[in-house]
Parts: structure tokens; sequence; C-alpha cells
């Protein structure tokens, strides 16, 4: 079973929006558990103080290396195989080849920061791999966290029915997905094209071949370069 | 005030983590608002039914133009001046850019879709931006969402400290942030590095430059060829 745990100053979100849907049933038949952890809890003082000023000044807090230590400790002892990642905007960038990867493996372990940065030490002594979400900056790893781990469970053996699984492999061939229709026929004078209704399955095959890939090279040419690479 | 509409199959997962820290407590102080929508509600039908099977076939299903429709002129009527968003993997990817963009302007229409794909015709007649958190798929928009939030409302004026948006300043310069360290001073038999305790502020300085564009360089080659094209 795939293991989740989570070491924040805010475990009341979880598990929020990773209880919804075929991921929050999933977790409810036992294919996957997520545990959240207050790391208040680990502080010293009677303050539960977690942070400190930066060292050689700056603006924020930082937060306190033995304390993050200690939780992760008691979370994940030395031999727990479950990666441990920290969501930061500093780290290697989330793909769905990682995802796949995590989903493959026993769980993982998610330190979220907030504002403040992580004592170095910390990250260095227990082997904290920094994953980002996005080149965008957010208030905490919480929000990362939860799409991290909703993009990883929905992964899962047992999660989505066949149906869903094929629609997933689609979309991972390295192309943006083709342009999508549904019922009613006409929407507001607009037919839903022909090539898409009138039976010809081969046509159609090709005609979403092409918009996939129309779509990829004008809005994605980073994906578009990368695609053709692998031709 | 920055007004953010969202329309989802999960209103209750609304405001969940974005009703927490700095920015939870810039909603109560009414600096930005939040409503979620329920797109069930627009439905015509007594079964509620929002999708419908793809027209031509495949796997999945795709939300009804109509309905949809029905949600967006009501929330956003035709004269209102905020972007109407539709999170999808296809869409542009967020970047700490577009979210300043954002902050500037008067709220964001928030789409979210599930595993389905939305009907073409709604997503062109009603002007969607499609915007992609990142290159991995979820099962719905909602985190999508919040993530887009969370990073926007934080911009926002009076949202964070003066401390807090220094820091923010000091990570939008192109590279990624350099090590930070806090007591103790000794962790684990490790001393903080000398030239961040010293006291040489010009030294600490050029440390911190070189240890940034380091990281970048072996991180994030993309980031560090873009940052060389500004120099």
């Amino acid at each position: 079973m795939f293991k989740a745990d989570v070491i924040t100053l805010f475990p009341e979100l979880f598990p929020g929006p990773l209880g919804a849907s075929i991921i929050g049933r999933a977790m409810d038949k036992g294919l996957w558990s997520l545990n959240a952890t207050q790391l208040r809890d680990y502080a010293y003082d009677k303050h539960k103080k977690v942070d400190d000023t930066p060292a050689g000044g700056g603006p924020g807090l930082v937060l306190k290396p033995d304390i993050l230590a200690r939780a992760i400790d008691d979370i994940s002892p030395e031999d727990d195989p479950r990666p441990r990642l920290l969501m930061s905007p500093r780290g290697k960038p989330l793909t769905q080849n990682y995802v796949r990867e995590l989903a493959q493996g026993p769980g993982a372990v998610i330190i979220c920061g907030r504002f403040e940065g992580i004592d170095q030490r910390v990250i260095d002594k227990r082997n904290l791999i920094e994953v980002s979400v996005g080149d965008y900056v957010l208030c905490g790893g919480e929000v990362a966290a939860m799409t991290l781990l909703e993009a990883t469970t929905r992964l899962l053996p047992g999660v989505m029915g066949s149906n869903e699984s094929e629609l997933d492999e689609s979309f991972e061939n390295g192309l943006l997905e083709y342009p999508q229709y549904t019922r009613p026929a006409e929407f507001e004078g607009e037919n839903i094209p022909d090539v898409v209704t009138n039976g010809d399955h081969k046509k159609l095959a090709e005609w979403r071949q092409a918009q996939s890939e129309k779509l990829t090279q004008t809005r994605r040419p980073d994906l578009w370069a990368a695609y053709r690479d692998e031709e």
C-alpha cells in the first residue's frame, strides 16, 4: 500500500481535496493512506517555536534544522524506503514521468515549508529531495503536496477504472489533447465538426492527431521539440 | 477588491487551504473574496447530468457546452472584466509573471473540469483561457485552482508584511534561492558556513549570489539560460 506522510504546520488542511472523488474513495478502500503531522509537536520550548531568524540576516524566518530532523526521524526512520520530498520552488520540476515513478514506489514523506526557507543542513543530512510543482511562489508547501499526491495516487492500481486509464494514456503520448465535443449537436449555431461525427474512424484518428500536433506546436514549443526528438 | 469565482463539481472543497494563513486572514479582512459555485445547479434534467460521451467515441466523459455556458453567463456576464480561466494540462503554463499580472487585475473566474474534457465550442465562445499549473495530470481542476489563487492572492496589496514582500522579490530575480541557515550554530557536527556568520556583508552577498547561480545552473539549465540572456 502507498503510504503518504506529510509534515506541516497546517495538518488540519489534510486530506482536504485528497479526500474527494476517486482518490478519496481509494483511500477509504485502503489503496493508500495519508497521515499529516504537526511539526510544532516536535518543538522543544513551551512557545512551540519552530523557526528563527536567518543567519547572516535577511527577511523571513528559517525552519530550525534540529526540530525538523526530530520530526523526520520519528516519522521516517533511517530504514524507511520512502523518498523524503521537500516541496520548494528550488526543486526539480514535477513531471508526469516522476509522478509515475513515485506511484510505483512505497509512498512518500512530504515536508511542507511556509514562507521561510529551511536550514540547508537538514536538507543535506536527511537527504531531502526538493521538488517544485511549477515556477511560481506559494505561501507554503501544502497545496503543492496535495498536487503531488493527487497526481500520484490516481495512478495507483485499482484507483481508476479501465476507461479512465485509457484516457490517461492518450494524454501521455507527449502531445496536448485534441478538442473534445459532446451533445448537443448544435451549440449556439455551431455544429460539431463533420469529421468527428461522420463515422470514418480512420479520418477521425488522423484529424485528432493533426489537432494535437498543431496545438502542441503553437502552445508548447518545448514539448513539441521533445516530441519531434523522440520520433 | 480581487474577486474570485470558481465553477466546480466540488464546491465544498473551497476555501480549504485558501482559508488558512495570510491569505485566509486577508479574505477575512475583505482584501479578496472567493465564491465557489456548483456546476450541477445549472443542469437541465432531474438527474443533474452535466456531461456526456465524447462525439466520435473515446474514453471518459465530456462536459456539456450548454450547461457550462449557462453557469458562466450567470456568474460572469459579458461585461465582467475578469479573465475566465480553465484549468487544464493543455493550457499555457502558469508562471510568476502571469500570477503578478492576475494579481493586478479585478479577479478571476476559474472553471474546474474533472477527468472529462470540455466541449471545445464553449471554450471558444466564452473565451476561456486554458492555464496549466504543470506538466502532470490531476483528477480535476480544483487543486490547480487553489494553486493559482494562492499564488495570486498572496501578492495582493496588504496581504504580506513588508518583510515577506522583500523575501519574495529576492526569489523573483530569475535565480533559485541560496541556502539558508538559522540557530543552532552547530547541527549534528556541522556549523553554519563562516561566510554567513562573520559579519562581512559584502562577502556574504557575493557568496549568496554565487550559490544562487550555481544552483540554478545545475538544477534548472532552462532558467539559467533565460537569466543569462537578460544579463
